[in-house]
């Protein structure tokens, strides 16, 4: 067997701080680490067993639809809401209290601009009109036989992170609370350029008026091309049809783009030669820039990362080996690398990132890191495949001041202290 | 615009009986087929819209934690049990109502032998001993710092579809009621390997037994190369900890392996030289052979589709075109291919595979079908990249006889009657 030290002398740093090559735990790096003890939450065994009190009795029957344990109930969507205005707030995935790249169905965030209908399938319809050469609708029943695709994919508010990020002084709470209204599906549902070859586009048409049957009649443009490439009628998500505060019974998914496009409670598609410059579109969703202009229709998501673990209030335990991982995203397509930096941005490792790397999706990254006890900033910033880097703080307010509501996808930083607590930090 | 008969020639069968070929969807098919009336299933629009009732008032608050609409209560799992055994049986996914690949937490398969039983996270712990150089115990706690791997990956009970296809007699009931003992998640765990290796696996180990910490102590010996291989200790099922009736806290997962092997509530792993011939591999999941002889540590579950729709006690509206669609899956690795058979196997097409396909995980496949309104014979049948090809069942029965209950991957036949009425049929 090696020494202690010889163990040690295996685990280069790639990065300052503490940083571990992305393949250590791969090639036998992790008896290295046992046999140094920086694996030290581990303890010799007590023989025999003792036989818990589940093990003496007949457990639970089978149940026709299954639920999280009662020792899971805290894992919950933090639920917000705008005073005064019925139906209308935010709630946030507890992206900290979830691990891999699904986001449970029941966490999936929410955004509501006047609330959950409750849509009786039977009686919802869905209209194709305007610069049609024939107008069409569809009941359910007509659009279950049509063909399918299936895909896992992000879907982000656009203005997820936009008050978390840029204030002077950093907020502290839970990651979920930070940068929770994001999450990540398998959805399956229709081409949308299927019915809208079937309903015929006519010359001159350029854009299509989105509409949701909530009471807000929530209203989007979106880009004919758009539609005509990878948009869907989205009917199931993560294998069951859509949850009521996801769209029930029907909703319309634009890949990459900001969430609010992919109207729920979908009612009509009205193809136009324009944007309608609709209430949702001019009022909200705006980015308003430095010097008080505004961008307008700015639609698809940036590229995006964000560290779950270690997150603001969690606390490691004590000095040793952990696994930094999060998630990274782009509206532009996969992601090629993520790097993340244990001193505040002097150096940067490459983080291992978990197959498939799909288009538009979470991406799960994850490198070891040995805490020395000392304080501590991690960032992390990802690359998507057409080249776009995160930008920094700075980098995002040069252009839209710290003012801005939307399309926050500027890289954070979180501090460990020297007694292990995380924090949000501004850096 | 071309007429109904242009359009028509356009659509060239691939196989026999209306089988089109898969990239029809893709390239300006739906077009045609509309064009010819064949996409029967709209109407023409009627504006201005109505005004339903759940748009005049605000909706729904946001909820902690989402659960299907109302009008999808019907969507469960099918649950059986065996009588006079308290807490042991099965329920079923019903796979004829979900779609894509993931297959919703909550419709998860379950076999359970002494019922569900409901674990203190804190108080439970894992142990590895036997053939090692340092026994270890694992808080929760001290698992959580681990490096894990996340995987989309299914998982089947050996027992299904055994007693469904083997039968003199097809037995009539909806696709998951015969088939469902097969599901497919997103797992988050720990490799084992680590775990392994920090304990040091000494010379002349060959297996591992697993025992779980239900009142059953369900427990089956593992080759200590699977485990070195890619097995993991489960802890996030589709992004969520593990659900009770999944394992929860954590449960071994062996990828292809059948169900029975993956065990719940984990709670020991003892390295030994040699299978442990548990009361759970010797006098259940062994294979009885032609002839009365019985295979025993058969491990790896075979090649194997499934047409989900249309399928038994569903019923065809009317003749027109039809997206056939299923589930393949292998325990050998990723599917290579899918055929599609009209005309009760005469002749066979191939179907499009949804991207991306990926190992020992559901693979979604999916054909056109002009179906002509007479009677048909539906099948499917799936090839893995090793070339294995899923059997018919004239071929199993040879083997393993009539009266096996494991490892039943044979060709699954749907007759469709003149009225639309899809069944099971033996063919």
């Amino acid at each position: 067997m090696k020494s202690k030290s010889e163990y040690l002398h295996g685990i280069e740093d790639v990065a300052g701080n503490g940083l571990l090559h992305r393949r250590l735990f791969l090639k036998g790096g992790v008896g290295m680490m046992a046999g140094a003890g920086l694996l030290s939450a581990v303890q010799s065994s007590a023989e025999p067993l003792e036989i818990p009190s589940w093990m003496k009795a007949p457990g639970k029957h089978m149940s026709p639809y299954g639920q999280p344990s009662q020792y899971e109930q805290g894992v919950q969507r933090i639920v917000g809401g705008t005073p005064n205005v019925v139906g209308s707030g935010v709630s946030f995935t507890p992206l900290e209290k979830i691990h891999g790249t699904i986001t449970p169905t029941g966490l999936h965030f929410e955004r509501h601009h006047s609330g959950v209908p409750s849509i009786d399938p039977e009686q919802h319809t869905l209209l194709i009109h305007g610069l049609v050469d024939r107008p069409l609708t569809f009941s359910m029943d007509a659009l279950m036989r049509y063909p399918t695709v299936t895909r896992i994919q992000f879907l982000e508010c656009s203005g997820n992170s936009g008050r978390s990020n840029l204030m002077a002084q950093a907020q502290q709470a839970p990651l979920g609370a930070l940068h929770g209204l994001v999450s990540c599906s398998e959805w399956t549902g229709i081409p949308l350029s299927i019915l809208l070859e079937e309903a015929g586009i006519k010359r001159g048409a350029g854009w299509v008026l989105a509409e949701g049957a909530d009471a807000a009649a929530m209203s989007r443009s979106v880009p004919l091309e758009k539609m005509m490439d990878d948009a869907i009628i989205a009917l199931y998500q993560n294998g069951e049809r859509l949850r009521p505060e996801n769209g029930y019974p029907m909703r319309l998914f634009l890949p990459g783009y900001e969430g609010n496009m992919s109207v729920k409670w979908l009612r009509r598609l009205k193809v136009n030669a324009a944007p309608t410059m609709t209430r949702d579109e001019t009022s909200h969703y705006t980015d308003v820039m430095l010097g008080g202009k505004a961008k307008i229709l700015t639609f698809p998501m940036g590229v995006k990362s964000i560290i779950t673990n270690p997150s603001p209030t969690m606390v490691l335990p004590q000095p040793g080996v952990y696994e930094v991982t999060g998630l990274a995203w782009s509206g532009a397509g996969k992601i090629r690398r993520v790097e993340v930096s244990a001193d505040g941005g002097a150096t940067w490792a490459e983080a291992a990132l978990t197959d498939p790397v799909l288009s538009k999706s979470f991406t799960r990254f994850r490198l070891p890191w040995r805490w020395n006890g000392g304080p501590t900033l991690l960032k992390s910033r990802a690359i998507d495949e057409t080249g776009a880097v995160q930008p920094t703080r700075d980098e995002f307010i040069s252009e839209y001041g710290a003012r801005s509501n939307y399309h926050n996808n500027t890289v954070q930083a979180w501090g460990i202290a020297t007694g292990g607590e995380v924090s949000n930090v501004i850096a």
